[in-house]
């Protein structure tokens, strides 16, 4: 993808995650973001601009908040209402949804100490955190969260299962392609067709 | 890994899948495979050994089962029982857990007509064909039923959230390693140390 297109790509992301959050039990989300958003679909959610790095920005946002508070990372894009829902319906003090390789995509916390520390494997910290606050753990199984948008083959993923507006980016741009031993990647439409 | 370690590791898996099947209330399993398996883990399993190529020996195995019949592929480092549970619970025609990049990792038919036709994205083939059918389809979003063991990063995952003997192995001989840009990969353990 062109710079642009990674750009646009990601806040299709990121409305598709604020559409679903909507439509599940969550209180009215809050964009967390290092500049104020004005685009198509971020109209009528509340926007918190904090000039930080992730983590110290999340663990502003902990600190204020009442506890349950959950945080969802914006770059879900096969995110679905009923996929977040499972991280909202268990009454575990901590639950969390791990991304792939092992990041943390997705969490509620009803512990109003926990703190968090993204970095790669973010996931076991989270959860070793979680344990040394006494807190009971729950680990959403869904590969819906679990896939973020960081490497071409969750385009793959977005073209198979996506549902919203970042998948209909993608099969604007790029169709599947199987190579003769049957992997699977995908390749930019030839416009010259 | 070397090939023989490949070998073992996706016979640990194939246990792994075996020991999780039987504390679900799936009825008893039968490892397809092409020759007799003698090793640590499969003895009180029932065989079928068919010397096909992958989807004509499952399409025998569709053609001669009652329905409900199940197929789960071997290579699961992270099964679970709680995961194949969900793949059992729903009652709709067709069950469905796909793999990473399109696969079939797992499904479970009630319509006796449904057969297989496994290559890179058979995920949407097999839906379609089952719609066809007049199937009712549920598809179990599931991480753990997604990933199989087909590339060095699954290993990331086995070892991250793996519970039984294919992430032993795992952790027997590899390791995590965070890059300076904090992606995470594996390396095996330094035996010089």
């Amino acid at each position: 993808m062109t710079d642009e297109e990674r750009v646009d790509f990601v806040r299709a992301c990121l409305v598709d995650v604020l559409e679903s959050l909507s439509e599940t039990s969550a209180a009215e989300p809050v964009v967390l973001t290092t500049e104020p958003l004005d685009f198509d679909g971020v109209e009528g959610y509340e926007q918190a601009v904090r000039d930080e790095a992730l983590t110290p920005a999340v663990n502003t946002v902990l600190r204020e908040a009442e506890t349950p508070v959950g945080v969802v990372v914006a770059d879900l894009p096969l995110v679905t209402p009923d996929a977040l829902e499972r991280l909202f319906a268990p009454d575990a003090d901590f639950v969390v949804a791990p991304g792939r390789g092992g990041g943390t995509n997705a969490f509620v916390t009803r512990v109003p100490e926990f703190r968090v520390n993204y970095h790669g494997t973010s996931f076991l910290d989270h959860v070793e955190k979680a344990r040394e606050l006494g807190a009971s753990v729950d680990v959403v199984d869904s590969f819906r969260l679990s896939t973020d948008a960081d490497e071409a083959d969750d385009l793959v993923e977005a073209l198979l299962h996506g549902e919203g507006r970042a998948a209909e980016f993608v099969r604007e741009r790029f169709e599947l392609v199987e190579d003769e031993e049957r992997r699977v990647g995908v390749r930019r439409f030839d416009r010259q067709k």
